[in-house]
């Protein structure tokens, strides 16, 4: 129960939800700062209260699935809805397919809100209003599962997409992995000379999200290796293509290359507003 | 008179400065502009009208600097000051120290603020407001002359620090100038299989800066091209690294990698917070 989960349960019980919040965890001083936030109403140690659950949600590193997914399996009534947040699926997917009873309905889900900031400290009701949430079947979802997760998920106040697990992870690579490495690469750069003593806002921006928890960040990685490395690569061409560019003072290229990415970025941020600028 | 000349003349009057403040421009469209927004108090399109300012800034992109400095150069009194805002130093300086007569007060100036909008319509009397303003003297440069271009950006709010134009360059790619081309090319591999339209809240933080002005940026990079090109020699490598921990899943040496960035990076925005704890 931290950032997500306790979002998680905020976002319910502002939406009307009145049956019961079990928070599920290993040290106690963090499940007692959930009750403390009023983020659920119970919490245990005891992963065997999944055995009483409609829908459980796993909010936990991916390193620490397979594990859990195990203890919890035995304990699972049949028809019980299971989806977590993790931010790679095709690793997930596998998983659960692998260590879930077939009468228990699992999805993937990727909510696509959070912080760099970590703990259920953190947490808030709205922190899902407007998030994109993608959900990940595969063939062996059933259509019903894939609409109960998506109400679940736009009651809490998110748009959802459906997509499979590898595009989901080949896209977020793209948009979400490959971006982390990078402000981390940019904030290793900025450490030598103490350049980052001159940093201004847009480095603030550029590299936020390299404040994120870096365990759960190398649990993305790991899980999304392959695309990783692909994306990895395309940066750098990419890299190497801008380099070119300035090397032989192409300011032409230079300037058709920066406009044709403001004009993409700028027409994302319109649509993107607009697609989000719902009744309150 | 764009975003930062706007902010300058709001900011001077909102500092209580009593004396004329004078928009000069190419269009009369923009210049009419700054008039209605109360960003300065009367506009020309006459470059001569610098002969009677006791301060000229230089507010438009590099590449207009040499025609412009040229100019102005006939007009000019001895004894006035002239300064700029631009984003690179020693292409600047140097052109300043060619152009214009020795009894004139040249001092490169960079306040490390703005928007990735421009234009006046965007000027804001507290844009200054606690941010840093770099000013880069060189040997000729007298220490009267830094101490009035410090005191008129600390009037404005912003913090200064003068370092010369050589390190000004070379801090600057790493922390502002890559991060600009860095933000482009991530743009560039979202906009691929459409990875865009899954995009959040962290993509739009670190590709903020890709929506920049982009023929202000070809002449940044232009004029910091040297220390731009091994600026982005150096990340290549860093992303080099990331990738090699990635491929021999050294999942140690990848937490130890971002473990360390997320320290620097949180230790900078703590002291950057502490130091802007200025009184109102």
């Amino acid at each position: 129960v931290g950032l997500l989960g306790g979002s998680i349960g905020l976002a319910l019980r502002a939406a009307g939800f009145t049956g019961r919040l079990v928070g599920i965890g290993r040290r106690m001083s963090s499940l007692k700062k959930a009750l403390a936030v009023d983020a659920v109403d119970e919490v245990t140690r005891d992963v065997g209260a999944v055995a009483g659950a409609q829908l459980v949600i796993l909010c936990t590193p991916i390193s620490q699935f397979g594990p859990l997914l195990e203890r919890m399996a035995p304990a699972l009534k049949p028809g019980t809805y299971v989806t977590d947040v993790a931010s790679a699926k095709v690793e997930v997917v596998r998983l659960a397919g692998r260590m879930l009873p077939r009468d228990v309905h699992f999805i993937g889900s990727h909510p696509m809100a959070g912080s760099e900031k970590a703990g259920v400290e953190f947490a808030r009701a709205d922190l899902f209003q407007r998030a994109l949430c993608l959900v990940t079947p595969t063939a062996r979802t059933s259509a019903g599962t894939v609409r109960w997760v998506r109400s679940f998920w736009e009651v809490l106040g998110g748009r959802t997409v459906v997509l499979s697990p590898q595009r989901h992870d080949e896209l977020l690579a793209r948009v979400s992995h490959l971006p982390h490495a990078v402000a981390a690469a940019l904030v290793a750069l900025a450490e030598r000379k103490s350049a980052i003593d001159l940093a201004g806002p847009g480095f603030a921006d550029t590299t936020r999200i390299a404040s994120g928890e870096p365990g759960m960040w190398v649990d993305i990685f790991g899980a999304n290796r392959k695309a990783m490395l692909r994306a990895t690569d395309e940066l750098i061409d990419e890299l190497k293509r801008f380099r070119g560019y300035l090397n032989r003072k192409d300011m032409h290229a230079l300037l058709k290359w920066l406009n044709a990415r403001k004009r993409t970025r700028d027409r994302w941020v319109a649509q993107r507003y607009r697609k989000q600028v719902l009744p309150p």
